[in-house]
């Protein structure tokens, strides 16, 4: 396709002339049997590559190839790698304020997240936080709403979280250890058997695609919606600032677009791929329940403590709550309109 | 930034050379006054000569500068221009099968039409129809789901719609035709004026932020939700097919990755502003209504009729239809639980 000849093309000096080869490595927090979070990494990879014709060449590891899993941040904060895949969710230890660049309890839903990044004031607010850590962050993709979790029992009180002993991290694990649950921290290996042997009573995951996977019914067949402490949960990738601003701002530029390209590519695969995979657990015995209004709200209220206590304490979060805690209601307000009147219609008729 | 010095860059030959110098015109569907539209073309032109270092080069040209507003998708075909930003819908006179790659009534939501189309069968589906005239589509925007539009009165039984003087176009209006309303065109200058002298009983637009310019609020205050015919409305970028295939492939590859970008910022910039002017409106006094259960189920069964007999005489919209309509089903099925079931919580919260 490059021998053209046509009206449109003149015989202007080539501007790429001398832009220079650059060799990146990115290493990615998931294996590559994740293959919707993975295939994401390797879309900016490629896209790239092809724009510059092989001279912006990002190499993709997996977890331990390099850098184990969540150490990915610290790698590129170090400039061990110049990128990495992630979620800033990971790294909440070091900060609580990590989790507003993935996802924080009753936050943001997908499209909201999206907003907020690229139209409102999140890209500025959390690349201002990054700073402190020597990071660029780049949206890498969204799963949208992730489940609630396998239950081995049923759910139905508040009284019912009580002793529950649940796979789940984070700021989720921290509200629900409030509410009298026993959080657990499980690598993804070992949640079938724990399950099986009652080591643990529950667990969450993803969602149906990557859940099928698990196998996970087979030990505990009550399927809880919706996760509420993953609403929109983004996922990132993270450019070590000194190697970002060595690049040719072509190579900025055709980074910035495959990153958008990678970005939309994983939410659509998981709104691809999730309805089938929710149907075939239907078809396995698979018992669908969802959350009641009253762990929901109780829930939701303990998140309410935690987030005002975390902001007497912490400036960082104080700062980006304020803004996206402001937003969340203002989209609330629109999103239950036109998209949630239209949705639950089409959710009637189907 | 260009002067690069670092042990990951070397000094390989510079595979742009030579690249050719290409200009292409844009013909546009959307005014520069309505400006999230037009801000997509913008970011897409803008990023791919970044990318490019300006070497290629798309010219913006707004409605009526080469083309008439409506002719675009006309002009690529023959190669007036190379490409243009517009709506398949607009040419359902064409073909009704140009509704899918825009929106039909009762059809995909932003994040559905997503999936089908980046993950699913649509693309291909799209392109196989669009061959016939000689274009590629590529995604360039999506407003979201549209408001109901304008009302004098309130309508609240399929009995209201009967002689209602709307102006409305595509196949919504021809739905509405069949529950007996009187569908009208006009362009957006002329329907402030209609409305207050009762020419017309109410008219659609789009949503609130680009309603709001119009001011139709006080001639109409009833302000219903959802707009059924338009609930994931893509915007297209269609370029012609013969110029396409001239492009050196690093060029073709920066366009689709700058055309993603351009794609989703619409619908970030669209939920970003549409909360603001929503909540400016209800302080203006409009009344919000939700169209009754009856109007929506009276109006998907007309739907349904409509496009089964699209199906027995049109063999494209059978073929897409097909794959469209199981993919809907699929897609609610999931979609109901939990994401409806997240953001039921959220908006009962706020």
């Amino acid at each position: 396709a490059a021998g053209v000849a046509s009206s449109t093309v003149s015989a202007a000096p080539a501007v790429h002339t001398g832009l220079p080869a650059i060799k990146w490595r990115m290493t990615s927090s998931f294996p590559k049997s994740v293959d919707t979070l993975f295939g994401s990494a390797e879309m900016l990879a490629n896209r790239v590559r092809e724009i510059t014709g092989g001279k912006f060449d990002i190499r993709i590891h997996a977890p331990g190839e390099i850098v184990p899993a969540l150490m990915a941040l610290d790698a590129v904060q170090q400039n061990t790698v110049e990128m990495c895949h992630t979620c800033s969710y990971y790294y909440v230890g070091k900060d609580k304020a990590f989790g507003f660049g993935t996802a924080i309890p009753f936050g943001l839903n997908a499209r909201q997240m999206d907003a907020w990044i690229i139209a409102g004031n999140g890209q500025q607010l959390l690349d201002e936080f990054y700073a402190n850590y020597n990071l660029y962050s780049f949206l890498g993709g969204n799963t949208g709403v992730q489940m609630g979790g396998w239950y081995r029992k049923q759910i139905s009180t508040v009284d019912d979280i009580k002793g529950l002993k649940i796979r789940i991290a984070g700021l989720g694990g921290e509200i629900l250890s409030r509410m009298g649950a026993v959080p657990q921290q499980l690598g993804g290996g070992d949640i079938y058997t724990s399950l099986e042997k009652g080591t643990i009573d529950a667990a969450e995951w993803v969602a149906p695609y990557d859940d099928e996977k698990l196998g996970l019914y087979k030990v505990a067949p009550y399927y809880y919606s919706p996760g509420w402490w993953e609403p929109g949960p983004v996922v990132h990738f993270f450019v070590n600032r000194q190697e970002w601003d060595k690049l040719p701002k072509e190579y900025q530029a055709a980074f910035r677009a495959a990153s958008r390209e990678a970005h939309i590519l994983m939410t659509s695969t998981y709104d691809h791929k999730n309805p089938q995979a929710l149907a075939r657990l239907l078809g396995q015995g698979v018992k669908l329940q969802g959350f009641s209004n009253e762990i929901m709200k109780k829930a939701y209220d303990v998140s309410r403590e935690l987030y005002a206590e975390e902001a007497a304490k912490n400036p960082a979060w104080a700062k980006i709550y304020a803004d996206f805690d402001k937003y969340r209601k203002s989209q609330n307000a629109w999103f239950g309109v036109a998209e949630a009147g239209f949705d639950r219609f089409m959710q009637s008729v189907r």
